[in-house]
């Protein structure tokens, strides 16, 4: 262990001490694509989803491959990166901001809930393809189930968020705690809430409140 | 006064007595340019500054004329509303989001405190001019006098600004009082901020903390 990694622990500890609860690192999500094996190989055929960097929940990566998203009105959304392994549906993620500029009606949601949700075209160097499932990710916090015994929260439980960052301090409410044996601790939001809340690279979140699910 | 002018005033009535603050109505700020008369020359020569719309706070509009800013990587973004009057000084208003897109390092601020903020190249079908003075909105509410006193807040004051949306309930905190005599009750936030939070066209903001200003 060099002085860099003991420092961060050491942080942490005092972290803790002082405010009790334990802080969340904060995960930006940029616009990015799941895709099904064979959503995958109409747009990419004979290719295999390559890793171009690991993610912070274990098993989950993005991908070299890349699409172009292509929105109702023509506007093009370039280099949105596929993120791996493959799902049982495809589904895009964007931003509110996004949803406006290519004039799609997109919902805020959890990943995975695509009931309704508006298909869109997508385009990489080889097929254009259409998906249905655009959503607005509804913003949420990967925790460990020792996470969660910690926090006082379950799967569902809406948690209030407190960020403390320059100029720009906001609490988020409508946070989804998401605890899974194999989940990291890190919040996930998308452009436009890193943004509002002018967070940088070492920002982090603490829960001032959890609410049952009702 | 028609019955739909009546249940407003009733409807508002009605909020105070429940809720004890007056709600506040949100104006959400897209990117924007204000001009200085010799800039706005440079851009529109022998032109004069036409009304597009006029804007909440009296004595403020948009106009008719537009321009495009072009960021250090070369990005472009149309259409941009010149708001007038014309002032004593030029400044570039855009979202942190837009800030990214151009490759621009604009600091969170004030309107009018420009110091240090970076310069952008603006263009009209008629010239090409750089600006200094690229800001990322501060949050902020504009207030009467009157209102300022029933809030108990006076100019520079912080105050929180909870949001009751949608699927993304936010409470802002760092929202400057900006109290005036001519100016009329609206919180002014820009598109990221009101994407992070689901602000729709009737989504109302409520004060929850006033904090003196330090």
């Amino acid at each position: 262990m060099d002085e860099s990694q003991l420092r961060t622990i050491i942080r942490k500890i005092i972290d803790e001490e002082l405010n009790g609860t334990p802080s969340i690192p904060v995960g930006v999500s940029n616009h990015h694509i799941h895709l099904t094996d064979e959503d995958f190989d109409r747009l990419f055929p004979g290719q295999k989803m390559t890793v171009f960097r690991q993610l912070k929940q274990p098993s989950d990566f993005a991908s070299e491959q890349k699409v172009t998203l292509v929105g109702p009105n023509g506007v093009e959304i370039n280099n949105v990166r596929i993120l791996g392994p493959t799902r049982k549906h495809s589904q895009v993620e964007i931003s509110k901001t996004e949803a406006f500029q290519l004039a799609i009606d997109a919902p805020i949601r959890l990943s995975g809930d695509l009931e309704g949700a508006p298909s869109i075209k997508v385009r990489s160097e080889f097929a254009e393809i259409t998906i249905q499932g655009v959503i607005i990710a509804k913003r949420h916090i990967h925790m460990s189930l020792q996470d969660a015994a910690k926090f006082g929260v379950k799967y569902g439980d809406n948690v209030q968020v407190a960020i403390e960052s320059e100029g720009r301090r906001t609490i988020f409410d409508d946070v989804l705690a998401r605890p899974r044996e194999d989940f990291v601790l890190e919040m996930h939001i998308d452009t436009d809430e890193a943004n509002a809340a002018n967070i940088q690279a070492n920002t982090v979140a603490r829960i001032v409140e959890a609410k049952p699910e009702q």
